[in-house]
């Protein structure tokens, strides 16, 4: 099966194995989504069956990637965590990471058309790029997607923010932020102009405070965000630690075999959800300490 | 704009820079085509449409992207080569690895049904993973590409080899050979042992020799491949010599604005072409020196 | 200062950040050391003049890189960990590998002729090369410790296990520990034989038992191998928690400026020491939580 | 020889290959020489001792190292020029950077009283970093050594630049750059000042008009650095093209064995002389085409 003298070109592929223990984070970003949200007219500044299509595609990914414990979207990004202990193709980066753009890229082109109902695709057709980082200690991990959060919300309400930038006010965050809180937030020039002068962003929640009146009025996924996870029975907080578990853990796990099997069955069965919550606060993990140790929690009831 | 106390978490992303002034290689595989091909009923042991589909998506990557001088694509596999002068994303293998992935199975879904007119995509949907590698020299590139073509005459006939492996002839390489020798090369038992006995294989030559009569039928895509590349008027060999020329060249090419403009429009009114050719002889790449100096050719006359 | 024409050069220069927030070990091993001990007629099978002077180079490597906090060596191999918050060189890998393997040498050499004093260098001198690895958890770490301390006790008691390849025993590690076993283990032919037999090899303790009688009496730096590290009053274990509180830690410390001229300070006053400790088991590290945390601890009281 | 459950530590090392068929150059740096040249009273602006050792390591280095095909250096820098088709440690970059640092510094240390006589070394001991940049084609490596050469000419006749830094001009090169035109330079203060004021600097052969008197007082060593390679026959520049020759070349050349173990001999009774001539024109490398060819020329003939 050898092919002798071209074959030393095989040793040219650099290794690109992530740090093992370390959490592994891929986030994908649309490409240029600017342009895409004019072509296909998009609502402003949000549009639900966009937002819908990226949880849509999201969810077929971490259902049908197991090593995925948690993702989290917002505007045309999405973020997938794989449990530190992951083994899947030995940790490559090029390998994981094309993996993951290229089944959310399949599942919203496929999908497209459940959501757009009436506008079919057409070329250029949508394309996200990807990229991977690790993530050594869980408040490292927990950072990062606090990040995300506080990233959309300091944007809020804009769930494209490319929308904003393609209306020709490209490098004027100033100038689309004055509009917005003054079309959205309900203030008048003066109150806008007071707001933007603190520098840097005054605090998230006093921010929510000024918009309080139509703030409240938008759906939670504007304001949070899409949290994707395997749904088991919530705990109560404070019976157990998981992030100082799975911080102390040393290597993938050993499970027995019978152990594993039983994991992966019940994986498999779980309920991949989309939910629009705070990811920043501790409850949201201290509730479902399953997302930091990986172990299945058990099978919520019917509703 | 800044966040604060999340951001430092920005630090942890490792720059992949990919080395300057060497030949940037994305190739993309198909991830589990072997159950796909059995889901779908590939024809065996070629395709036509698993393969034009292939060649389509391919070329929509060639044309987005007019840093890729040159692909070429066998079986479920393509490999895009960027010129070593491509400064595409400050060259970060991951924006470029994943774009490449992005765009292919954006375009890979939403042609499917122009090609297989009565099998509509169903979950799990086809997906690709992708790699890069830098090749320094103009001989370790056109070294990749003659291996990546030897391979694909080596396993000739089978377009999908993993349609075999699905038969369950997994890890049985010897008989998956020898069942096509005797139904495909027209070889009688004996001859068929005797052939696989030697090791390694023998020459493509002689084996396409073996296999004059029959292989003579089949279509070129099926024994070569497909290239996909800008098409420009041929040139006479020898008037020239463009990797000698690209070896030498030390940096992005310093372009007057004017001519680099020139260019870009040229490449971008180019006809992006899917042909079937040896790729291994020099005097495919003789006759088309853009492939190696990125600089465009003559418009050819109209057929 | 610019230098026009030449200085794209600098742009192939690849970055070689470690992952921040995991802990950084640099192993220093001898080169070419079967040859060195032959050379210098180092005595067998330990040498306490060789491996004084390796931990005397080691000790100016620890003093005069306060990011370490621990160093280990035995043999001709030393390993130094950098605290998981240093940020030393910006984390560049060549860096930090060349600078430490530069110090450990220059002082090798330059302390050479204070332990060896009848037997002066000769050209080739002694060299060393070196690596990082990072670990992310305390209990990676400690494990990595722990490799190296068990390692140093299955080789036991060869100091330097060059010498013994170097008598003709290369690859035969079977031979070469009979032949220990025998020699400096005090057993005869037919219990080595049975010892050897089980594989893998018996546990440490047991082998300690079996030796008893001889091994009690040689040096504890031949047994342990040699620990570095600053040296403050041992705290009774039980009252923190080092390990769990280095784990948790999410960037580097944002301390006061005071306080980290205070730290630097006591640091820099601070004793480092050579010891030959047990460093697998928890008591080492449980009694100096100031090598996990990297807090100066009290300084200790005159002996 | 294993020993279990620590073990796993070992797949936390990452690989760092450099990529094969390219110039591997590994520069050493003197660290804090600023410090060292005050401490030591090196001879300002050009200390014929500090340099004639650093010539003197850097010898040892290209004779042990037989992969190195030629080095430079200025000041208390030192690059290092491994053969593109170098399989030495299977290029991993950790091992050729430390190998070089640390052979260099132990030289550098042991032949310290053969240069500074009456100056023996004392703690903090000089020491070096390094780091290793591969150049996939000849013009880039040429370039590479150019800006090195360039580099120290702008600065001439700073030989430790670092010398002047300690003066108390730190971050004011205007100043210094004045007062050594002045000192050494033989201007007057307005004609200093007017050569400043051109920017970028003026290139060098004016420049080099401007000092004519007093620089060409100036020993070679002084103006142009050192070269350090193996010594062969010159040959007619024109005869062949040994540039082209090695861009070409695709992977390690599969000599005989035969050939291999001449070469190996030649190479290792070649002399290693230190010159100090002009390396970026064409000149130098077409009069000594093993240096590019990495195939021995004629021994030449007893002076």
């Amino acid at each position: 099966m050898t092919n002798s003298k071209f074959e030393y070109v095989k040793s040219f592929e650099q290794p690109d194995f992530l740090l093992p223990n370390t959490w592994i984070v891929v986030r994908v970003d649309g490409r240029g989504f600017t342009k895409l949200c004019a072509k296909y007219g998009f609502e402003k500044p949000n549009d639900k069956r966009a937002l819908d299509l990226m949880n849509a595609a999201a969810r077929v990914v971490v259902t049908e990637l197991p090593d995925i414990t948690v993702a989290y979207g917002v505007s045309d990004e999405y973020s997938f965590v794989f449990h530190k202990s992951c083994t899947l193709f030995e940790r490559r980066a090029s390998k994981i990471v094309s993996t993951v753009v290229s089944t959310f890229t399949a599942n919203y082109v496929h999908l497209w058309s459940t959501f757009f109902t009436d506008t079919p695709l057409s070329p250029p057709l949508p394309s996200f790029d990807g990229r991977a980082v690790c993530y050594p200690a869980v408040m490292n991990l927990r950072d990062y997607m606090s990040w995300r959060q506080v990233d959309s919300q300091i944007y809020f309400p804009f769930v494209f923010r490319h929308w904003l930038t393609f209306q020709g006010h490209i490098n004027n965050l100033y100038n689309t932020t004055f509009w917005t809180l003054i079309k959205l937030g309900g203030l008048d020039n003066r109150e806008a102009e007071k707001l933007l002068a603190a520098s840097p962003l005054p605090p998230l929640t006093s921010t929510q405070g000024t918009f309080k009146i139509n703030y409240n009025n938008e759906p939670e996924m504007y304001k949070k965000g899409s949290v994707v996870f395997r749904d088991y029975e919530l705990v109560e907080p404070g019976t157990h630690n998981a992030a100082e578990a799975a911080d102390a853990m040393a290597e993938p796990e050993q499970q027995s075999k019978t152990q594993a099997e039983k994991d992966k069955k019940k994986r498999s069965k779980a309920r991949v959800v989309i939910e629009h919550l705070d990811i920043i606060k501790d409850d949201f993990w201290d509730r479902r300490p399953w997302l930091l140790s990986n172990k299945p929690g058990k099978t919520p009831k019917e509703p």
